[in-house]
């Protein structure tokens, strides 16, 4: 039994994303072009997301904040290669009432130099550091397509930004919240990911470098996922971040900044979800069980609240479906929606002291008897539930990746099934380009601990420095 | 002992009200103009508000969503008065990368426009109803002054739209979260509020009526502190949100719309604060306890540790303070940020085998013996500060409560202290004009269950119509 609203994703990938997307009820276009509509289960997961991350940078010692929304252009221009990167995407107000601006403000694409001006103002000492502040708010950058979650003109996301006493700490932090995102992808949204270095070409504008964590998607599309970046002391000059140091001189700070999007939400779909929908692994689960009272005798619905008060004891989260529609109509729609468990209870197997409870993922039935312990069962399904997703999209990630010596051989990989593809690489921007004319193939990161798998860049021929991952983007 | 950086209130409220927002690291100004940078304590206060606002929203039905932050022009002229109320204090972008926009779009001040436009397309039958939906997010408005969290040209809220079958159903849900919010002023933020019903002047523009929650502050200032719409079919018919009804025929829907801003920092601040700096209700605290170990010894430093354990236990939320700072330094830290309760642990005490637990609102002193039961003595003095500071706001709400029966009075009153005024209206604007010549004196709201307290109109003697309460505004 197959929804009819979602378009196969053996047949047509992107279809069936948008497909999944509005029948599980996550996002809709609006009538903004370029900006979509979170719709309340794509707004609950990532509530759901900020809350697990939001912890983690907590215990790791950083603080919320919020800056401005846009910034003044001189204020953009201080430092040249951040400017040079989004100049071209960013939004202008030149109005404000009914008067127009003596200076144009854009609306944030990111917030270096508002943080960096505000840091400017605060640092003093070396007392003061480090400060390692976060910030959850809406970017807007003008893009030209729009993909609910993936590319849109506004979105949501979270930007750490730190500052430090020492390139050691600064570089520790870079490090550090890389290890949380790749935690995050793997621990909650059961994302296998690979981490490295990016190249010069692909690192953030204005960045000593770009620590990054990838993502490859059900059909072997690579989705760059987070970022970390150290920035050494290049803002810190600019917007002239100095404090006094520990011999009583005048020096200037080390920044980092990292940050992770609602793009985590379309990453969450296309590795796990099916052609009946929406599949979630159930720690970013909203609802992580969803109970279906077959009648509504009061037997029936007492045994449903009953069930919910047990598992809630246990900090399952629990909804009944008490709503007016047939229970057929009730399955599909958990299934759309991806709610890891069902539990159907209803008045045939309450005589034989038993409900029946359904997996998402693999739509596997199981009884359970009301005399056993429920609440242990139904944690025990969602562990191995989490697990088996993580182990099922770890096992795709392996099948889908690829080792390459020549152009050739990338070029029919790609036509053939696109993935991962290692690959040795001269550092040259230019064989980079060459790669990218190959379906749009790009580096995706350098392994840093990566063994040479060869002597020859994959594209020139000439003596490789890097042990390079390539895939095609998102 | 006085903090040196904070002016009395007494003597200059409005320096001593920004003198605390620095003192405590709540805001900060920016360099952009009208905008301030919330600092860490100022947006924990925020996040707090936010858990406890959003669990009061979820416990009554409704969801959390995310609307485009920009709103063409053409889309937000369709309701004819709302734009009249907003035009001369919209932000407009004109420019998206590196071209000029064919429309252009304004940076939303308010979102009705935009939920209309997807209910719109969503609401087909009554079985789709009603929807009960809230983001939370910025705003803009572009105002002239800037004071931290009273006003600002953007500012975070949260703003819930909702959308009935009917006008009971509508009505009531505009009444039910007029009366969230006061329990949440009155139970969380220990503030007391008056309700009632905005005069036509005083209304939001494209309501048929609202409702509003005022409070008065230390110095007898009004706040217009959170306000619930009543739309009726107003944006319905100008966004065409129409469903086939139970008879099926086609019907327009029934709206209600209601807000509370990081306004909310500001009342608490000016209502609770003193020459010292922030006092917080233990409920909004985002620290409740503060620990300072007097010593670094070993034995201190357990004790600390062990009572951070037995509290947190009882979900009581704790730091200690382990910086280099003196004893002396973190009290007065303590105190300046408003940490309802200090636990003092210092080895003299610890040999008689006690603690000394100070109470920020009224600096007392209380030693509690580690014998007893100190979860249960820290959490009855924080249950006790919680209620002593809303009876001590209440009891100041009503010392500065008047009632005037002519202009002459009121006069009086107001260039003398400035309160809340009761006194009878005839229902003219042109009497609301007049009492503004009084330091701006405007109407509050309409007291719905108002007994008469005179027959003539305190301005012009004509017969009264309303029991209204005036008061001076932020």
């Amino acid at each position: 039994m197959k929804n009819k609203a979602i378009t196969s994703r053996d047949v047509d990938f992107a279809k069936w994303y948008t497909d999944v997307v509005k029948a599980a009820h996550l996002a809709d276009y609006s009538n903004v072009k370029g900006c979509t509509v979170f719709e309340p289960n794509g707004y609950a997961l990532w509530e759901k997301m900020q809350t697990i991350l939001n912890q983690m940078f907590k215990e790791t010692g950083h603080q919320n904040v919020y800056m401005p929304l846009l910034i003044p252009e001189n204020l953009m221009r201080k430092e040249g290669e951040l400017i040079q990167g989004f100049a071209p995407e960013v939004a202008w107000v030149t109005q404000g009432g009914e008067k127009t601006l003596e200076e144009r403000l854009c609306i944030r694409p990111t917030s270096e130099t508002l943080f960096s001006d505000y840091y400017s103002n605060v640092v003093k000492s070396y007392r003061d550091l480090p400060l390692k502040y976060n910030q959850w708010c809406n970017v807007m950058r003008w893009e030209k397509e729009t993909r609910p979650f993936l590319r849109s003109r506004e979105f949501l996301w979270q930007e750490g930004h730190t500052v430090h006493e020492t390139k050691e700490e600064a570089e520790e932090e870079t490090r550090k919240m890389l290890s949380i995102y790749k935690a995050f992808f793997e621990d909650y949204l059961a994302i296998p990911v690979i981490t490295g270095k990016k190249t010069e070409k692909e690192k953030f504008k204005g960045a000593e470098y770009t620590l990054t964590v990838e993502a490859l998607m059900y059909n072997g599309i690579s989705l760059q996922s987070a970022t970390s970046h150290y920035f050494g002391q290049k803002f810190s000059k600019a917007y002239d971040i100095s404090f006094k140091d520990r011999n009583n001189e005048l020096s200037y700070c080390y920044q980092t900044s990292w940050g992770a999007t609602t793009r985590m939400i379309g990453a969450l779909i296309m590795v796990h979800s099916d052609d009946n929908g929406l599949v979630l692994p159930p720690k970013i689960a909203p609802c992580q069980v969803v109970i279906v009272p077959i009648q509504t005798s009061s037997s029936v619905m007492e045994q449903a609240k009953e069930m919910k008060k047990i598992l809630e004891e246990v900090q399952i989260s629990v909804q009944i479906d008490t709503s007016e529609k047939s229970a057929g109509f009730k399955f599909a729609e958990a299934e759309v929606n991806g709610i890891p468990l069902r539990i159907e209870i209803g008045e045939r197997d309450l005589k034989e002291d038993k409900v029946v409870v359904t997996r998402r993922d693999t739509r596997e039935k199981k009884e359970v008897s009301l005399n056993e312990d429920i609440a242990g069962i139904i944690k025990q399904m969602l562990d191995a539930m989490q697990n088996e997703m993580f182990k099922r999209a770890q096992a795709r990630q392996e099948a889908l990746t690829f080792t390459c010596h020549s152009l050739e051989e990338v070029k029919a990989q790609m036509e053939k099934q696109p993935g991962f593809i290692h690959a040795m690489w001269c550092g040259e921007e230019a064989c980079e380009a060459k790669m990218k004319e190959i379906k749009g193939t790009k580096s995706r990161c350098i392994l840093e601990d990566g063994k040479r798998i060869g002597d020859c860049c994959v594209v020139c021929g000439k003596e490789a420095k890097h042990h390079v991952i390539w895939g095609i983007q998102y």
